[in-house]
């Protein structure tokens, strides 16, 4: 599977572990949510710092979201 | 340790274990090796797919690029 869309399936899966909207995602993280949106869809490259600033707001470490999961 | 600087650690680590220069790392990774060098010292942000092409020459999954190790 292509990066984008192993970071966009485990960025889902971990906000709706947590319970929250794309919306309030986007707020923690002092990102857009068209862009949250993006990366969820797999269609955005983030960088590590976005991958970082995500992590930090969904509560798990940036590495968990790069890490295949079938 | 901020995000960019756990990558250029892990990726000296792996790039050492497998006994190859910066200039072998970025050949095979497709990469400048002034980028390859930016990435160790922590100066660079990189994307996700630079990260996949660099985990992928040096022959670790891309989330092993992100762990944090002591």
């Amino acid at each position: 599977m292509d990066i984008k869309a192993v970071v966009g399936k485990n960025v889902r899966h971990f906000r709706e572990l947590k319970g929250i909207s794309q919306e309030e995602l986007a707020f923690d993280a002092d990102l857009h949510r068209t862009y949250v949106s993006g990366v969820e869809r797999g269609i955005r490259n983030p960088t590590v710092l976005i991958v970082a600033k995500l992590a930090a707001a969904l509560g798990v470490e940036p590495f968990k979201l790069l890490e295949f999961r079938c």
